[in-house]
């Protein structure tokens, strides 16, 4: 069946989050994360200080520093929707100013270039990140339009924008950003402004991505494009002789990809803005090889986790099967852009594979990447850990700490949809939502029985669409006073009927901890085994097993009771049976086998999101097994 | 009981390798090996022709490049002894006659400084490896004269020597070089001239080493040093603010030594002579240091095979037990130097612990280090590959082919020894030798019963001391016509008695296949075994298993029956019975456990130092066990 949009998320202000879990953590976002974000912004705050000032020079940070300031300024939008904070606002009406005021009068904005290569815009489009900041930008501006009515920088974006499809395009020179962003960005503000010419040029942009010759392979051979870009990669990342573009997936028109390659959170953004431009297209060839790629990613490129791109070399994508745990780049913006594809894959299809892998890095690669307290963070997220790993309150290149803000201040975008004559519910959050039909509410979470409320605003007929997860084996579900069933389509259980105010659906999904092999082409989990519960990876940490959790096996045929926790903020604990390799050994490295001792005992597994939040800690999701 | 030398080798004219298995990689160095190298060392002979046509510039390669003529040329001595040939004693004569034309006047030798910097002669002392080059050429002196009586590179030697003497030391200025290997050289001179000042030079060097603050401090901060160190690590491998010498062993004054660190070849000839040196002093300072710094070494930082220094990123030393399989570096130099080191150990305590892991290192890390063609090397010798590695012609970093080829060559000192009214024999390596006592011979090898044959000059008393490795777990001795029992001690059975012509002793060290298991500090190895046989660590290649050695399993309770075999060269294959996880699993990269298939196998091991000889080939030394 062909790509067709069968529904949208509801506005942030027409869903609202009031599930145990996850309203703690977009509380948190309040009144931890993002005031804590604001004061590590400084350089770049100061960077548009000196645009506005009208200084040259003393740019401070990395080319796309801008972007930190709008991903920041997006997740504020969402989050002061769901819960308004005076001092916030104020932080954010400063940025807006900035940013209004470092405009230049053709509406062209990039601090970066501003200060230091007055004349360089644009001259250097694999390497400095401008069309990037500019798709921030217009994210930011669409969210603070749609989510508090503020349209201050929907024209500075949209602007911003004319003056690059002024310079680059269609008629014009070909080029286009070497860090996708601003094609799904575009694609966005067409849907926001009904401005169609904006996702015509995302569209071209896409299109011509990959073609030979790469207009990048003249800008790497020109010293005065490379100067502008000097404090990025260059021709490190881009090989010439031949040009290589695997790492910003320049390498191959999209039509012909057949596989996730290069820095991950690139692809992922080509992808969602691919994804988005296919729909209604009927486009067989990009259709396929959407899901050529899809599949390359979760059939063999992705970790458990959720988490993708094992290297930290190219912050992305190796070979088939490649997924080392204690090295696992796994980067958080990377399990955030998985998480993005695969909800306007979702979209498009309807199909509860998607929403499957959306939980997958929802609940686990990406939510890790952010600590309990709200202020410190991952930005690589290794599956086991020997005790060095911590979360860090900034980072130099500070992509991720905005980004899981944006992702939980917008997490009701992922949770449910409404389309023609039906309403999905994707992931088991609880909601109150106005609807297209009317109230719908869920309540309670995926641990127990959820209560579905429908108050139809006029009776009528639609769909109701639950997703069966694939871990949920008994799924019991209880619509009071009526006979029907429920058919099951593309992992959705769906109650098509006339609904009456008062309706009152009851799902319980009785989660089990289950057990998880790996494909045996990938050589470190083989012998291994990982335990979910529900949409959670679980984890075994040092501090909860007394000794370093590699040493532990599981013993995976025992029962395990799952235990709730005051530990952690609530944790719901697995605890395992097993044995452990006591470390005592012979006074030597290698002795005899049968030198060594084992003891019994039970291991508490926690969830992996909630890993390393008391201290440095070793870790393994990947646990041996008898 | 305080280090004085119980013995020394024969001179290499005195002991003649008869081995079976060593005879062939004896006979390949002068065949295959060294003409090989003689051919790779084109860049290397032209910054001597350079010299000696009086240029100035053009030098190419690194600033130790010369060391690689100087280490060819020791083993080109070793060798021609053995097996005398005339091409090979020509090239040998071409590199001997540049040598002593690129001399300065005032004695000085080192292409690098005399083309690229005329004045910058033992400017830079932490980065520009002079010293390190007049060692080896030294070390290629020494053994042209004691083996061949070629005295031509003594004089030149002994010239560049004082040269340095002459503008360091200990009324002089302070200072010392950066990688280790002039003061094991300059021990050997003096022993070998009896010009005892080159001795007291040696101890100088290491006794003020590691003393604050370090002379490199001041050349890390002077950028005219720098300037001529510039295609060296300079200030990457030293830090300063604080200032860390760790990387070549700077960081404290021998006798404060607790753990090897830095760099692992550097470390390693830095003990060779403070061993050395430590002879008869009855020092026991610097004796509980070296014994110190050898169990760090040995109990917690060396691999299975005698490979030592896990990391590429130092060629070294990281922390106890981290010993990853996959990425282990293990230069093939640093398990030679753990083998000189062990050696000298050996001959100053007669303590056979030390033979052990002379023996480990000698036949399984190092040895693995060239192919048995004799013309393909590694640098680094992994213990797990996933098919990726291969030996190389040449190296544009290139000390180890030399470096192999010298231990090849001059085996012989390491395989017996003779003291004070006792031979010993260390390793069971089939050899003639004419020793103080009269003719000694071995036949036999470690696998079946050997034959040692004495034919002493006068009828007179002294001891043969056997080693008996701990592998050997049911040793079997006869004498005819003898009653008295052998004495144990320190890992030697000794034979004291007087010896009669045509005295006869067999040995039989009765080896058995024999799993060890890890400390299970070293994380990488928990639930895994490795497989040795005598003095042979094996390993489970690809190539005999036919699918990857990853998936194996075996079970470590079942009878293994050597078998001989004519693949590699010949080898005794070990079969193991043992699972195999089967390549089948759901389209799936996730399922639950139960979803893949095993099946029984038999799995035949190989020698470690075999691995790799026929193309690309995915190996495991340490497999998994039920």
């Amino acid at each position: 069946m062909a790509f067709s949009r069968r529904m949208r998320p509801l506005p942030l202000s027409k869903l609202r989050i009031v599930d145990p879990f996850w309203s703690r953590w977009q509380r948190t976002l309040v009144e931890t994360t993002l005031p804590h974000e604001w004061a590590q912004l400084t350089t770049r705050l100061e960077n548009f200080r000196r645009v506005v000032a009208g200084e040259t020079g003393g740019h401070v940070g990395f080319v796309f520093d801008d972007s930190d300031v709008y991903k920041w300024a997006e997740a504020c939008a969402y989050a002061l929707a769901v819960q308004p904070d005076k001092t916030l606002r104020a932080h954010l009406d400063e940025a807006i100013g900035l940013i209004q005021k470092s405009q230049r009068p053709d509406g062209y904005l990039d601090t970066y270039v501003q200060l230091e290569h007055p004349d360089g815009a644009w001259r250097n489009m694999h390497g400095v990140h401008e069309s990037y900041c500019l798709g921030h930008l217009i994210e930011a501006a669409v969210a603070l339009s749609e989510s508090l009515g503020d349209r201050r920088l929907l024209d500075v974006a949209r602007r911003f924008a004319d003056n690059l499809m002024a310079t680059f395009g269609p008629e014009k020179e070909l080029n286009y950003g070497g860090h996708e962003e601003v094609e799904l960005a575009l694609v966005r503000l067409a849907d926001h402004t009904g401005e169609t010419q904006y996702r015509e040029y995302a569209r071209w942009c896409v299109e011509v991505r990959g073609a030979r010759p790469s207009p990048w392979e003249a800008e790497l051979r020109d010293p005065a494009a490379l100067a502008i870009g000097e404090r990025m990669g260059g021709r490190g990342i881009f090989p010439l002789d031949p040009y290589n573009g695997e790492y910003a997936q320049d390498h191959a028109p999209i039509r012909e990809h057949d596989a996730v390659v290069g820095h991950a959170v690139r692809a992922m953004y080509l992808y969602i803005a691919a994804a988005d431009l296919a729909d209604g297209q009927d486009d067989a060839a990009l259709e396929t090889a959407l899901r050529r790629a899809w599949d390359s990613l979760v059939k063999r490129r992705m970790y458990v986790t959720g988490g993708i791109g094992p290297s930290g070399d190219n912050e992305g994508f190796t070979q088939d099967f490649d997924l080392p745990n204690l090295s696992a780049y796994a980067e958080t913006c990377a399990a955030i852009g998985l998480a993005l594809w695969g909800q306007k894959m979702l979209e498009l299809t309807a199909d509860g594979e998607y929403a499957e892998t959306v939980e997958r890095a929802l609940y686990n690669g990406a939510l890790a990447g952010i600590s309990l307290s709200g202020d410190r963070f991952f930005y690589d997220n290794p599956l086991e850990s020997r005790g060095g790993h911590e979360r860090k309150p900034w980072f130099s290149c500070a992509c991720c700490p905005p980004n899981i803000a944006r992702m939980i201040g917008n997490l009701g975008s992922l949770v449910a949809g409404e389309g023609e004559g039906a309403f999905f519910v994707h992931q088991y959050v609880g909601f109150e939502a106005e609807t297209r039909f009317g109230k719908i509410t869920l309540e309670g979470d995926w641990k127990g029985t959820m209560t579905i409320r429908v108050e139809p605003k006029v009776t009528g007929e639609f769909a109701l669409c639950l997703r069966i997860p694939e871990w949920a084996e008994e799924v019991e579900t209880e619509l009071p006073g009526a006979e029907e069933e429920a058919d099951f389509e593309t992992g959705y259980a769906v109650f098509r009927r006339v609904w009456k105010a008062g309706d009152t659906l009851t799902v319980s999904l009785n989660a089990e901890p289950l057990w998880f092999e790996a494909d045996p082409r990938v050589r470190e989990n083989l012998g291994r085994a990982a335990l979910t519960y529900g949409p959670l990876v679980y984890c075994l940490e040092e501090k909860d097993l007394g000794s370093a959790p590699q040493l532990f096996i599981a013993d995976t045929q025992a029962p395990i009771e799952p235990q709730e926790d005051s530990r952690l903020e609530g944790v719901t604990l697995l605890p395992v049976e097993g044995t452990l390799d006591v470390e005592t050994f012979p006074d030597t490295l290698y002795a005899p086998l049968g030198s060594g001792e084992v003891r019994q005992v039970t291991a508490e597994f926690v969830p992996y999101y909630a890993w390393a939040n008391r201290g440095p800690n070793a870790m393994q999701v990947w646990v041996r097994r008898m």
